[in-house]
Parts: structure tokens; sequence; C-alpha cells
């Protein structure tokens, strides 16, 4: 089931560096893909950071309608994660093509894909210089999200054998996020 | 032992969202701190965007300088990444402090810091105005280096029981680097 996670807590979604989907959407046309350059940038407003690429069927929605969707996907999710970030969304929407299941996010037009462990809905703040120098984009949470089954109380709750979080190394090979340690206080 | 990673695998070091520490160096002065909001940003010169927040001596350093050291840390050293986390360089030096071993980078005065899993020698690319407004930096990597009983041919190379590196969570907790996944191709 689907948690809204104060935005206070938004960064921690993120915050032990999993690969992400974007997903976008505008006048009738949307998108997702994958990206693994994504990473908190802020707490209070919760603001992240997204290199996407300039050629991009996303980068022209995200531009267009100010809006996407971060999403940190599952282990059950890597060859989708992959199909998705290797195909372009011009040839044809990406939803039908690799079948995604999708539902409304509740103040972006740009969909949640089902089945992640987050959604977190964003806001592009516009950073022109750095959009067009370095591909980076600055984006404000506005909404957040958790499966229930795998956040709890502002932290991750994975258990063995169960869905985790994926971390891309290079050309579709990743790693489950792994077992928790502390430090000592 | 550590192996010299060719700048177009540079990324591959930190393309899994590890938290890292970062050392700096200066006239005499030297730092390291912990930061987990760093993550690659281009290939080809490798860059990196790192977010250093405003009033740290780690930023103080890296601007006087233009110049710091990407590590990433391994399960060994979680004690270590959150006492360099969690105490200011301003107090006294950190290296000492903590009994940190470290020996000299090749082409930066920051120095190295002995038993992490990666080393990334970067150089500041001016962004005044990301820096100010986000405490985003983006730096070019000129020199990376990798452990290498963990890293083997462009890619990470972590055995069961060995020494993984390590995303934080939240304050001092953290999660290893798990179990490799493939996408069907």
């Amino acid at each position: 089931m689907r948690i809204a996670v104060p935005l206070a807590h938004a960064h921690r979604l993120l915050n032990h560096g999993p690969t992400t989907l974007v997903s976008t959407a505008h006048a009738g046309r949307r998108n997702v893909m994958a990206a693994a350059w994504v990473m908190p940038l802020d707490f209070e407003p919760a603001k992240f950071a997204a290199v996407i690429a300039a050629d991009t069927f996303t980068r022209e929605l995200l531009v267009a309608s100010g809006e996407c969707v971060l999403h940190a996907p599952t282990t059950d999710q890597v060859d989708l994660t992959y199909a998705l970030g290797t195909h372009g969304g011009r040839d044809g929407d990406k939803f039908e093509r690799f079948q995604v299941a999708s539902e409304a996010a509740s103040l972006v037009q740009a969909p949640l894909v089902r089945g992640c462990a987050a959604w977190l809905e964003c806001r592009r703040v516009p950073e022109p210089a750095i959009e067009a120098r370095h591909d980076l984009f600055v984006l404000e949470c506005v909404a957040a999200w958790a499966d229930g089954a795998l956040w709890a109380d502002g932290d991750w709750r994975f258990v063995d054998g169960g869905p985790r979080t994926i971390h891309h190394r290079k050309g579709g090979l990743f790693f489950a996020t792994g077992s928790s340690l502390a430090a000592r206080r």
C-alpha cells in the first residue's frame, strides 16, 4: 500500500543512492526513463538534483510541463528499469510498449509507476545555465510516497528475501540495497 | 593494493550511489568530512556533483585550493564515516583526532584516506551561482583509484563477508552495498 511520506523525510527516500525512474507528461504525451544520477539536494523544502540528458524525450516533457515524478524501483523491476533506460520515448509510448502499470499522481501530471518502493512528485526549479552546461536539473519535491511494506517511521524496512531498492553499476548490472549497519555513536 | 582506474570508468566508482568522504587541504590545513549527496555528472571528462554545505571547513578549503578527493569508504569504516560526518573540522585536525591514516594524492594537495574502496582526485569547476544557491559543486576528476581487491576490469568485485561500499540512510544508519543483479538483455 502506498503511504504518504512527510516532505521533511523525502530526502531519505533517495539518500542511499538508489537508481531511479523519471516519469513525465505534457499535453497528452508521457514518458518514463531510468536515471541513475539523481540525489537529494536539500532538506526543507525538499529538493533533488537529477541529470537528464539534452536529447531525451523526458527532458522535452520535463521542461514543457515543469514537472516529473522520481521513483525508486525495486529488485522486482530490474528488467523493466534496464528496458526503460535503453529505449527512447520518441519511438512510441513506453508505458504501452513495456506494459508499465501506472496511476495518477496527486499534484503533478506525470504518472506514478506501480510497484516501486518510493515516488517523489516534483516541480522543476528553473536553473537554465546549469541545465544547459551540465544537463543538471533542480527539482522541488511537492509530494512523496513510499510502499508501506518497505517504509515505516521515516526509514526503510527491507526484509530478507523481499523487494529492495536497486543501484545501477553499468549496462544492466545492478546491486540490490544490502544489509543494515549502524555506526557507533 | 590501490590501482589506477581509467578516467573513462571513474563514474562507475560512484554510479551505485555510495556515501563518500571528502578530503581537502590548503596552505598547511586539511580536513575530511562525510558527504552522502555526491553523484556522477558526466562521463568524459569525468565530472561529479557534490553538495558541500556553506558553513563547512571543507567548503572553505575546497574553494581556497580548488581541489578535493572523493572517497568511497567501506563497511569497515562505518564508525569512522559517521564520526567524520558529525564533527566539524575547525575545532582541530580530524585526521589526528580520529587517527585517520592517509597518504599523498597524485595530482591534488588533498590527502587520500587509507582503507577506502575508491578515491577520486578532483578539481573544482567553478559554478558560483549554483554553489551559492544550492551548495552544489561541480568537480572534474583528474585521477581515480580503486582497491584492487574490490575492483577489476571496470566493475566492483565484492565478495561475501568482505568489505563493501556503504550507503547512508540517516543519522548513522547505513546500508551495505548488496548482492549483484543482472537485467535481462
